[in-house]
């Protein structure tokens, strides 16, 4: 599919009611997911990021561990509407995790001492950027998806799981299928009060 | 100016060599700066980014102010060098500074404790997804663009001369204008180390 990029800019949003139907194929989402780790900028070129793309059985167990992470730190009062929030994301088709290589990160650092400090902020920013070209890709396929954080809750037991290397960083999960429910409706602030120009 | 998204996300570059002259009119800059902040994800829709647009001899006088704070740091035989990469910047037809609003991120901290420690890492999130619009919306209008960090060098003097808010946090410096030298080769890592796919 394709798409004016300030329309897809405008269009995408977290969507929460989502289906395991298939609005494309695997192939198409892997190739998206291929472009958007391609094309994301990263600090000196770095190439930080990382991400996993898990369908079918894959997913599900992704959103079990989440379920049981979350089932022994969460009052059993208030399980009821976790377990809920957690069984929409496992609704979906698939899950896209977000990683950040602390090698990486850590070979900038012993490189270029000086910015120490910052190279773990751009790795942040990369990531976000990394998360926000893939979450307006899927928007364009047909794909409804949210961006959830439950890391570092799951980060040990989803390294084990699919055996990833030690040293990516789990940074956020992303849930996507068909879409059921569209977005709500979205309150804007003042673009006055958050963008200035000054110009002479 | 419209551009398929995965043209825009391709085509985005780092782009150091630029000159003065303006590429599109300055309402057309700050339209496309509106659009980015105000559809610019953010965590509970925070709507924590702010940006202010510096042109003609506003955006002289950031690079002004960097070069003189960098003067005080950067010892006197290296200085040279400092000076002539502050040059190619202020070489540019304007910048854009992005911050993200403490006084938002401090809210959703004391509304939410349970996330307070996710909240700041959130709003970096949000701000590299900012940013990666401008950059790429600077792009798709004919712009050369790259991203720069002197905070928080120069923090106070920035907050001082354009008299912003003390809770608006500097995040990222990006200097723009016509390209006078395209970006060079880029080299990209194997996907096969960077993305991984479970399906079964």
């Amino acid at each position: 599919m394709s798409k004016d990029f300030y329309s897809a800019v405008k269009d995408r949003r977290s969507i929460y009611g989502i289906s395991k139907e298939a609005v494309t194929s695997d192939e198409k989402i892997l190739d998206i997911l291929h472009h958007a780790v391609k094309y994301a900028p990263s600090a000196f070129n770095s190439q930080s990021g990382r991400a996993v793309l898990l369908l079918g059985d894959q997913h599900n167990k992704l959103w079990d561990i989440t379920k049981e992470a979350l089932r022994k730190i969460v009052p059993p009062e208030s399980f009821g509407s976790t377990e809920e929030k957690i069984n929409s994301f496992r609704n979906g088709y698939g899950s896209i995790l977000f990683f950040e290589d602390q090698s990486v990160v850590e070979g900038l650092q012993s490189q270029f001492p000086l910015y120490k400090d910052n190279f773990p902020v751009w790795s942040q920013h990369s990531s976000g950027m990394l998360q926000y070209i893939v979450w307006t890709s899927l928007e364009i396929e047909g794909f409804g998806s949210s961006l959830q954080h439950y890391n570092p809750l799951i980060d040990e037991e989803v390294k084990r799981e699919w055996k990833l290397p030690d040293k990516w960083k789990l940074i956020a999960q992303m849930p996507f299928g068909k879409i059921t429910a569209p977005a709500q409706e979205k309150d804007f602030k003042p673009l006055e009060e958050r963008v200035k120009m000054f110009k002479q």
